[in-house]
């Protein structure tokens, strides 16, 4: 449970929108939120029943069992399918690049949208090794992409406003993004994918990522900021300061998660928090990235904390403060390869693991089919 | 370096077997071990420049780009290939499994070979979902199984002698079981074979993979022996006092890995440290799976430290001792998953993360392709 109480319906409403549209989008929120359920761990015993009578010793394939074991509560199935994997990766730029926060000039988050369409990116090669589908959605990249193929064009922002001198977002628009998300999941799921992996492109985005991770976990901004795409000392320490500026300029609210998305966070991360909060609804498993999917994350396990059964953490990032908000959700994180990249890369490797799991379960034979003695000697 | 001076030729030659016999077998690992060469870390810098490159930021993927540098030094290829994959799986039996030592009665061993060769195993499913061929060899059990399709048999021993009476193999066996790794790593490497990965099944086999352990690391018998299968309290104790009556019976020198082999080891530990040398000798990379597997690579370690560049250790086992020997090679695991089954199931899975080192090396766009600003901003 965390340990704030939940307040979804913020405590101001001063948008510049009329407060009807604001509840439109909060309602669709709310509902999906009061349709997750957690899983029912009754179907742990009847998984690990079956488990226990395949040829290798009781536990012997540790984690690997146990993906296999979650797999089946959240599907309420007992011979699951992750046939059809997908990973969203979710595009937004952001004003406080302005503050010289990242090693790349903001241009680059389009570029490389450009470079994901065209299948040249990291996570185009490692999904491609997963077997996953790439969706890229514009959701907040500042500048237009005109009619271009595979594309889902998403855009509730060109770019967030600096945080260091306001909130990245309105309220209303920060409940867009993760309406965007939520209506994701629910097409994906429809379309029969069985996973989803979380993923985004952002310069900036660690930034946001790190006030947030500050806000949610209580830990100061240097013990959760790290060195993004790859800053000297100098730019991490002005990093730092900006972080420390935005939230005490915004006042993000702790017990709020949506007034710290719309004030320190960031489209593709209110995006990636309705794809996982959509997921949770349709129960359909969903792999956490790195550090920002993972601030995305936490602001969906402060909202509704049933989502974190939904969720496998894919690895380890390199990047500070990943490892407070996993602990926060009360994740383990499934690989550990120095990654620092995003996009969904480690997601679409741990997604691997996880399969490897499923079919250790559902492929390998009993004792009794392959006439191998079970029985433990004394 | 390892600490001890390498001696291959053994204080002694008081075999049942003529000493020319030994001498043969002899020759041909002590050929083998001189046709190792250490990799050229030149190889590292050309690979490094077109990794840095690609539209990412610098080393932001971390373990998959030195697998990536790794692959490229070993092979001397700009771009290594990795399509045909093959795991060995040696199967052995143990006289030691008398004393209790395991939760499994010995003819599991055998019961086991004939679950790999109809695909039932956890190794077969494993191996397939990594696109791997498994390679199953009788190298030690004890038993006959007449002419079976798919089963390699090379057996040397029908079973090994119980170490804590005496010594597990005579040294001509033990040679014997080398030379079989060494021609079956020949082989497949002439078969076009790209990267090797080593795998084991032994009722028993933890018990000398933990003396070997001790003898070589120096560290005490209980620092380095655990539950293998699923032993209990009791059963572990016994398992400990077993190793230790069967060094201090058997006197095994540190100095001489073949020594410790024969007196303390096992058929397909020996298989093993024969395929790790021939794969070196080959110049093809070699995944070590877990705790057994890794006690036949500290004995290729030991006669030849140039070995070691050609491995990648898998995981991280939770069979007590697995990372002392590691630490005593010198090797980082790549994944972390609690693993403790062996057949190379966790070789099979750390196969696919080395394969996305490779395809993120060989498949990304560069910077300069994709029309990404590489340039860093001050």
């Amino acid at each position: 449970m965390p340990e704030n109480p939940i307040n979804i319906n913020g405590g101001e409403m001063k948008e510049p929108v009329g407060a009807e549209v604001v509840l439109t989008h909060l309602q669709k929120i709310t509902d999906t939120l009061k349709g997750i359920s957690a899983i029912d761990t009754t179907f742990y015993k009847s998984a690990q029943k079956r488990l226990d009578n395949l040829t290798k010793p009781r536990g012997s394939l540790g984690k690997l069992e146990e993906f296999a074991k979650r797999l089946v509560a959240i599907t309420e199935d007992a011979m699951p399918l992750l046939d059809k994997k997908v990973i969203f990766t979710f595009a937004g730029d952001h004003g406080v690049a302005e503050e010289g926060v990242s090693a790349y000039p903001s241009e680059v988050t389009k570029q490389m949208v450009f470079n994901f369409l065209t299948g040249g990116a990291g996570i185009n090669v490692l999904a491609k090794h997963a077997n996953a589908e790439v969706v890229v959605i514009d959701i907040g990249v500042n500048g237009n992409f005109g009619e271009i193929g595979g594309l889902i064009s998403k855009k509730i922002v060109s770019g967030t406003r600096n945080i260091r001198k306001g909130p990245a977002m309105t309220r209303d628009e920060a409940l867009k993004c993760v309406e965007v998300g939520i209506h994701l999941a629910e097409d994906y799921a429809k379309k029969g994918c069985k996973i989803f992996g979380t993923g985004e492109m952002g310069i900036g985005n660690t930034t946001p990522s790190s006030a947030i991770a500050a806000v949610l976990t209580g830990m100061s901004v240097p013990e959760v900021s790290g060195r993004g795409t790859g800053i000297d000392d100098d730019s991490l320490a002005n990093k730092i300061k900006v972080i420390e500026d935005a939230i005490r300029i915004n006042k993000p609210t702790p017990s709020d998660p949506l007034d710290v998305l719309s004030k320190v966070g960031g489209a593709e991360i209110g995006g990636i928090t309705g794809l996982i909060i959509g997921a949770a609804a349709q129960r359909v498993p969903i792999v956490l990235d790195g550090f920002i999917s993972t601030a995305g994350a936490l602001i969906a396990y402060c909202l509704e904390p049933k989502t974190k059964d939904y969720m496998f953490a894919a690895h380890n990032s390199v990047e500070r403060g990943h490892k407070a908000m996993l602990k926060k959700i009360g994740l383990d994180p499934i690989l550990n390869l120095n990654l620092r990249l995003g996009e969904g890369t480690g997601a679409a490797l741990a997604m691997l693991m996880i399969e490897a799991g499923l079919k250790i379960y559902k492929e390998m034979a009993t004792f009794g089919e392959a006439g191998v003695s079970s029985k433990v000697q004394k």
